[in-house]
């Protein structure tokens, strides 16, 4: 048994209320539920950080060395300039995801570049709430396989 | 019961052989037999082309308009200059979704933009064959939610 | 009495059904007798080859060669990347006219370039139905005066 | 019956006189008679502006909005840079036609790209003298179908 | 007591009537006399010049050195490409106003450089017809820490 | 009576003492009592919040939700590269006004770009202290009239 | 004995007056009559017009035709966007000399780039007011070796 | 004794015909007789395809492994695009040579940059028909020194 | 005697753990060792801060006017998008030094460009944990020679 | 009286014989000799070097500080890469012109830049042999008004 | 009978030594022998030159030109910026050749362009030693067929 | 003992007398002396070259391999543009220090990026003549721990 450590960057508290033609209704707290629900059922532990602050999410990430088997990170905005976040992902060993809820390509031009993508192993983008359940598989069955 | 078209480009053909580093081991067989059964436990059916053709890949994704439910489309390196793609796919209402098995953005600088990722659902990457049961996944969840 | 081509590039059979706000309703084969009857109004015979295949295309341009005194040509997509075309068009020596059902200057950037106009003789963009009358016109007046 | 205004920006009246290789050796005077012929034959008046003012053609946009059915418009080299013109032929309701005697695209760099042409029905480049006639024709066509 | 010019280029004439999602319903006249109005609140003048020509907001400039104490200017959109109107405001002394009604960055991307800018003292944009009350203001509140 | 939000991002805790050719003499807590009459005048309250934290600002934004009605954003050089708080902005449904004390424009090239500005509804650069009080006028006024 | 036409665009007539450091303390008059004076010791004459109007420089440009044998001309800010007036030059067939007091490479980045220098014969710039006597000579020297 | 496959691409088969000032008046067969001859002399066999297809040249690359020890690449237009063929070619392990029978660099810009030269081991361009013998000799060398 | 003030910014607290091969091995605790004994042997005093956070840096600026004498500031990936921190260093007065432990040059491109180097007074790079005692001796010579 | 140096960079000693239609068919010793009359006319010497190495033109620009009141350099195909040029220019206090033969702009792209026209005080280009006589002229005047 | 010229720009001395990865183990001794031996075989002499100068390389260009009629040029990195060679080889009339040991697109970017490429015959790339005897054939080839 | 060269690049020699806001008054001899000093007081010898010529600078690369131990090299403006200077740089195994005097990234655009940069092992820049010693320092500590 594991733990999967996921990341909600700016914003995601908005969830359910925040341009709903772009990221659903679902609220955060049913997303990270669902999130948990799949990592049950492939027996892994999930806890759960959000903050708005990008010096939190890379503390978030350094504290998650030796200590949480993978990674899945929303991180909002940070996505597209962070490249401090990119370097806290670099400098952590386990399984990294990186997860958006709508899909980039189909929105302004800064959403189409992440800076975070070079240093992940994988992406899941698009899929609204349902993207949190593929995430958290992708990062069991990664843990599987390495 | 819906049908899902699993697409592949060209080169794909050469999985398990081309590149271990960039796309592992398994055969296209293998990938394809995998979406199949998750297609499967969803209770859908699942049908697969491969082309190195564009034009072939085309005609597929016109042949599958009201008779397919979802597309899955790994379009190989097509997915970087391939906008006569785009097009279809564009005209395409049903459920779709690209799928790469290596991180593209690990790569060389042209394979970070894709031209078939603004009139997708949703975009599964870096996965390898895992990639293959995730998409499938996802195209059954979002057949559900439509 | 000459013999006019009309080729039509990807996804132009899908027309009168695909994003009828861009291409409008008229079926593919109403275009085409709309050019073919323009044609004949001259005293010209009109062919026509539709295929998504990018290399149909080319061997349809060789194939014209000594044969048709002019092409009229739809590239759809093709025309913003496929300089194969460019170079089988620039390889012919009849009239040569470049043609587009919408505005491409109106929609996405990548469709404000195509690769095609600088080997045409002239271009036609942005009438629907009514520019394969005004192409095939065009093609018949530039005929008169070579 | 309706009235459709035909446009000639800067260096038009040059036209018969000036670089012949690029533009034909018909002049305006010939070219504004071969409009309104085929505006004529159309049950259309033809109404004719040249000016090497920018100023000028603007005021006969707005002079034209409620009075005329169609603009035909051939700015010279305005197209390339007068953003101002695009505001005026964007606040025009009318049917809105971009027209040049050249192909701008075989020509040099900083005429492959008009400002105008994201605000206008349609556009007809590189036919020479028959452009008039086309574009005025396309004018009456686009008139009986509004 | 001094006298403020309100210059407007090429279109705001239109006002009132062009496109009111972007510039609101208000005409030109009452935006000259909800200027002229703020101005006499701070005891100042306000002339008004309209002018679809490039060079007659230039001569207007000029005319205004060493009589005018300020300008206020809505060039339209040659506020994007003409420098003879930079060179002519970088030669004016007074206070300069750059004032748009709409947010020029929530549309086009070559609305979103302005060649005036980096010549003006301030500038004021999207607040439709309160931007001409706000930009009269900040004229006479600059006026007087001179 | 509403209540209007002013947000002073990094660095504006210096004003007064830093660089003053570029940002006048005043200090923040002026520019805070200015803003605050200006409020006042037209019978609203007014909130302060400075912070050099980029997560400071946006959980202000998030705070401000259906208790603020206006919000006036001075966000220094966060302007620039900040698209986390470019994404609060967006999800904030009252009017946003966008403050630099000095014109970007006359600058290095890095301060013509914000990245907050096609989110806000209208932008008042240039004009030092006053700007303060033109930027809470204009939102007083667009909440007349919303 | 010929007649050397002699063009002043935008912002030329405050020569003087404005911004010396770039462009001297000479008026406009005294630059007149030095390239006057200098026409007249090779034994031509001189003829000048100013405008801030760009369509009045193209008209002045086409009357030359057939009645001046060379033209130079200081577009002032034009040089850098008025594409109708690089077309005007083109179309003429005397000598073209392009004339700036300034050096503009030593200015702002905007002015590094001419549309006129691909069309005439010569460039002289950064002389001040010697300038204007060395683009006449050299007028003169063009004049005698075609 | 080994196998060198050498393929064209699109148009090549209207050598000696097409555009002779950029590629020669040999013909395609006169140039794979010519390859043929060299590659006897260093006791080679040589197989030739020609297609106007993509998907038809990456079909000959997959279909070489393992069978032909080089491959000769005249891809013509597709070099400059079709990175589906860069994918073929980077997937097969023999000597990869690319040939082109004129000078790409000094012909339009694009086709001064090749998408498939990061994947082949040398280049020859610009021989004309010389450079059928010298692709194949440098072939021949390649194999000895593996 | 005076105070320099060390900033080490986001993911520095890895050091001796995060990839060796660009960092060194020596943990971040050494390197301050070293540079306080390094600003001892000159006379001064050393006060070292760590953060993940922009804005903890940016305080940490502010706090040091008046008070220290120089910073050398290791900002890690903030060096490469932060403004802010610009804007905080070209506030403060003292001697700044910019320090990275590896050479950004020889690694990825957006490293190539740092956002702080055109307000400090120098820069070391490349030398790992050499650089911090060469930093400290540069500001030492510097706060000298002032 | 003062010397002038004339220097002529790579390639210039080939004039009168390398591409007479870009060059002029003088010879280098012709146009050397004509400035040289020029100087004498105007009461200076003229000295003159060519190199074909960039060094050598560096050293003769040291050579000329406090002996040489002016500079005329045409640097060949050097004005457009060799900062070094640039550099030695700028140390130099004395008149700097810079000269071309041929009108650069009419030309290739690479040459529409020069490195050195930022530090000249003026430029000559496109007049050939009169271009010499021209920038000597220029030079004996700035020399004059210094 | 007829000279060829072989020249070695800088660093090629190097050879056999510096990065053989990229160029191979053999001396530029070896390789000179290599190319003199294949000039000999075709009946022709060859001269070699080596320098680590860029003027020494134009030099012996010039020097080459109506006594040698081919020239072999490995211009090592001046091939990327030394525009002066290029000159020097526009104004060669003989037959001339690029030869790179390395396959220069398959390295860093700034090497995929070469400003001596649009100027030669023909390009030889990639194939080391190989390379040597291959461009001289080619100009033996060029040297019958003129 | 080892022995460190130092090369000086174009138009150092001019220290002490050029442009002084940029870099100081201290003479290259100066420098040297510091320069000298401080290799003695590690151990070490230094050898010093100076030369205009970018040919010499590479010469003293190549001949530095196997003597020298490290290299410290300021080249001036040639940093900017001189790829041949690169290569002999990559190709010397020793310690290799890039040095500048100024802060180029405080200066023009150009400066901003230094072509030698990717194959140094660090850089030490804007320190003026305190940079000698640091980067003689840096040199020798590097020595140590090789």
């Amino acid at each position: 048994m594991a733990t999967i450590l996921l990341l909600s960057g700016p914003n995601l508290n908005l969830l359910g209320d925040r341009e709903p033609h772009h990221y659903g209704t679902t609220t955060l707290d049913e997303l990270v539920e669902l999130a948990r629900r799949t990592a049950a059922e492939h027996g892994h532990d999930l806890e759960h950080l959000h903050s708005n602050h990008e010096g939190a999410i890379i503390d978030a990430i350094h504290d998650a060395r030796g200590r949480c088997a993978a990674i899945v990170i929303n991180a909002g905005a940070l996505s597209h300039y962070a490249y401090s976040v990119t370097d806290a992902l670099a400098a952590y060993d386990g399984v990294k995801i990186e997860l958006h809820l709508s899909n980039p390509y189909a929105r302004e031009e800064w959403r189409h570049r992440s800076v975070l993508s070079p240093v992940v192993d994988g992406i899941v983008a698009g899929f609204r709430a349902t993207g949190y359940r593929l995430a958290v598989e992708a990062a069991a069955e990664l843990l599987e396989t390495r």
